[in-house]
C-alpha cells in the first residue's frame, strides 16, 4: 500500500483533548505549544485517512494552530469554541525521560467540555476514544451509531478516581490502549500479561499496552504480537507518542478497512512509527513536516527489526 | 535445525559461579538449591552443543547438584573443589518480580578462586565468560588459544567497583551481554539506543542487551534486532534468566558453526526460550527437565509473535 495517494477509507472520529503545552525536557523547551490527545492522534492519522475531531477550546486558543491542523486536512467541525481559557498542561522530563511530571494542570474550558457530535459524524465507522474523562467516553458512545470498530485509551488519573467507569468503557470499545504501568494500575497485577488477559475479559477484543522505548504489546484471545520501537539515539519531547501511536494504528485500519489480526499488525506498527516521529520533537514540530515516503521506510525498518528465520 | 540429534558442534567454555542459592518470591522458596551463572549457563547450552565448565565449588557441595549437570552431558573436568565452603546467595523478589533484593552473599571459596583453564579447554572455540569479577575474566582471556568467539556478561556490582577493568574486558570480546539498567549505568546514558552505541564502540562486534519481559535487543554496526520474550502469565522465580539467555545464544552458535546477522538473530531467540523456561521454576527445575521438543516449540512461538507483512 502507498501512502503517497492520501488519506482514504475511514473515516476516522477522534474525541480527546486540544491543548496548550509547556514542556521542558534535557533537550529545550517549548511555551503553549499545540499539544493535547486528539492534536497528536488527528495529525497521525491524517496520513492514513479522513479525520474528523471533537474536542474544545477556548477563546484564546491562536488561530495558527486551527490552520496546522486543518493543513492536515483534519475535519474540525467538531472543534467546539467555549467563553474562557484553552485547556493547559505544564510539565517537564528529567534525564531519563520515562516519566512526565506535571508542574500545572489548567483544565480550563475543558472543565465543562461535553462532547457534542455533529450528527453526521455519528455513523463514523472508526472512532478513537483519546484520554479523557471515562464520563465523557461513554457519553460518546452513547452518541455513536453502529461503529464499525472504536479503541479507547486512558490514564492513571482516571483509573485512581473512576476505575469502574473505565472499566464500563473497556466493555464497550474493540480496543484498549493503554501504557504499560496503567495496565498493571488498572488490574492489581504485577505480570504484563495477566493484566492484558484480565483487560480482555473485560470485554475488547483486543488490548494493545504501549511500552515505550519497548515497544508495544497488542493481546487478544488468540494471538499476541510484539510489535518493536524504533530504536532512536536522541528523544527529545516524549509527549504525545501514546496518541500518535493511537493515531497511526487507528488511521491504518481505516484506511484497508480490512478485519483480523494480520491488519492489528501492521496497524500496530504504523503506531510504532508516528510514535517515533512524534518524540523527535516538541510538539506536533516533526509529524506536521513528515512525508508519506517517511512512513513507508520506517515501517520497513521496524518490520526488519525483529525479522528471524527457522531454528 | 532438530535437537533431538543431542548437542553437537563446540564446545563451548563456560567459566563462571556455582552456587547454592536460597531464594524467596510471591511464589515460593528453596533454599540452597544449585544455582550460580556456570550453572544456568551451561544448563541451557548443554541442549545445543558440547559444554565444558570451570569454576569452583567448597567441601560442602552436594554430590547431587555435580550429578545434576553431569546428567546434562556437562564436562566438569573445570570444576575445582576448594577447602571451604561453597559460594552462597541469599536473595528475594518481591510482587514485581523485576528486581532481586539481596539478603546475603557468602563469597566463601569463590573469594580466592583463580580459574585455571585446564590444557584441553584453552583452545575451546565459543566461550562463555559469564558474570564474575573482570579481573578473572581477564586472565581467562589470557589462557585463551584463538577461540572462535568469545561473549561475556557482567553487572552493577563490577560497574560501580571496576569499570575500567570491565571496558578492558569489553575491548576483547565479540559479544556483550549484558542487562539494560547496566548497560545505561556503564554508559551514563538514559537511552538505552545510544548505551548500546557506546558499548560497541568500546570494541565488541555485537552487544546484547538483557531486557526482560520486555525482550532483548542486539546491535551490531550494521543491524539491530528486537526479540520478544515469551508471553509468560506467571514467573516463579527470575534468578537466572541471564545466564540461562547466554547459554541458548551460545549454544546454538556453537551447534550451527556458523557466522554473521542471521544466526544471531536465531540465536538470540534461543536465548530468549532457555530464559523463559529458566523461570518458570526455582533453581534449574524446569530446565533440566526440558525437551529438545519444547524448545524449538517455544522458538516458533515467539518468532510468530513479531511477525509481520507489508505496509
Amino acid at each position: 500500500m502507498s501512502l503517497e495517494s492520501g488519506p482514504r477509507g475511514g473515516p476516522v472520529l477522534i474525541v480527546g483533548s486540544v491543548a496548550l503545552d509547556t514542556v521542558r525536557t534535557p533537550f529545550g523547551e517549548v511555551s503553549e505549544a499545540l499539544g493535547g490527545s486528539a492534536s497528536y492522534a488527528a495529525t497521525a492519522a491524517s496520513f492514513f485517512c479522513p479525520v474528523r475531531v471533537v474536542a474544545v477550546v477556548g477563546e484564546d486558543f491562536p488561530e495558527e494552530n486551527v490552520a496546522r491542523l486543518a493543513g492536515r486536512e483534519v475535519d474540525l467541525g467538531g472543534l467546539q469554541r467555549a467563553p474562557g481559557r484553552t485547556f493547559r498542561w505544564q510539565g517537564y522530563y528529567e534525564y531519563d525521560l520515562s516519566q512526565a511530571h506535571t508542574v500545572s494542570t489548567e483544565l480550563n474550558v475543558f472543565e465543562s467540555f461535553r462532547p457534542r457530535l455533529p450528527e453526521e459524524y455519528r455513523s463514523s465507522p472508526y472512532v478513537f476514544l483519546a484520554n479523557i474523562d471515562p464520563g465523557l467516553q461513554l457519553a460518546v458512545l452513547d452518541q455513536l451509531h453502529r461503529p464499525r470498530l472504536v479503541a479507547c485509551d486512558t490514564m492513571n488519573f482516571w483509573i485512581e478516581r473512576a476505575p469502574e467507569k473505565v472499566l464500563e468503557v473497556l466493555a464497550r470499545v474493540d480496543i484498549a490502549l493503554m501504557n504499560d504501568a496503567e495496565a498493571r494500575q488498572l488490574c492489581g497485577e504485577a505480570n504484563l500479561i495477566a493484566a492484558a488477559r484480565r483487560i480482555l475479559n473485560c470485554g475488547p477484543g483486543v488490548v494493545l499496552i504501549k511500552k515505550g522505548e519497548h515497544g508495544a504489546l497488542m493481546m487478544s484471545h488468540e494471538s499476541c504480537f510484539a510489535a518493536a520501537s524504533y530504536p532512536l539515539e536522541e528523544v527529545r519531547d516524549p509527549t504525545g507518542a501514546g496518541d500518535a501511536f493511537a493515531g497511526g494504528l487507528l488511521g491504518y485500519l481505516a484506511r484497508t478497512g480490512e478485519e483480523g489480526d494480520e491488519v492489528l499488525r501492521r496497524a500496530a506498527v504504523c503506531g510504532a512509527v508516528m510514535a517515533s516521529y512524534a518524540v523527535e520533537d516538541f510538539s506536533l514540530g516533526r509529524l506536521l513536516e513528515l512525508t508519506p515516503e517517511e512512513i513507508a521506510e520506517r515501517y520497513h525498518e521496524i518490520v526488519a527489526m525483529t525479522r528471524c528465520g527457522r531454528l
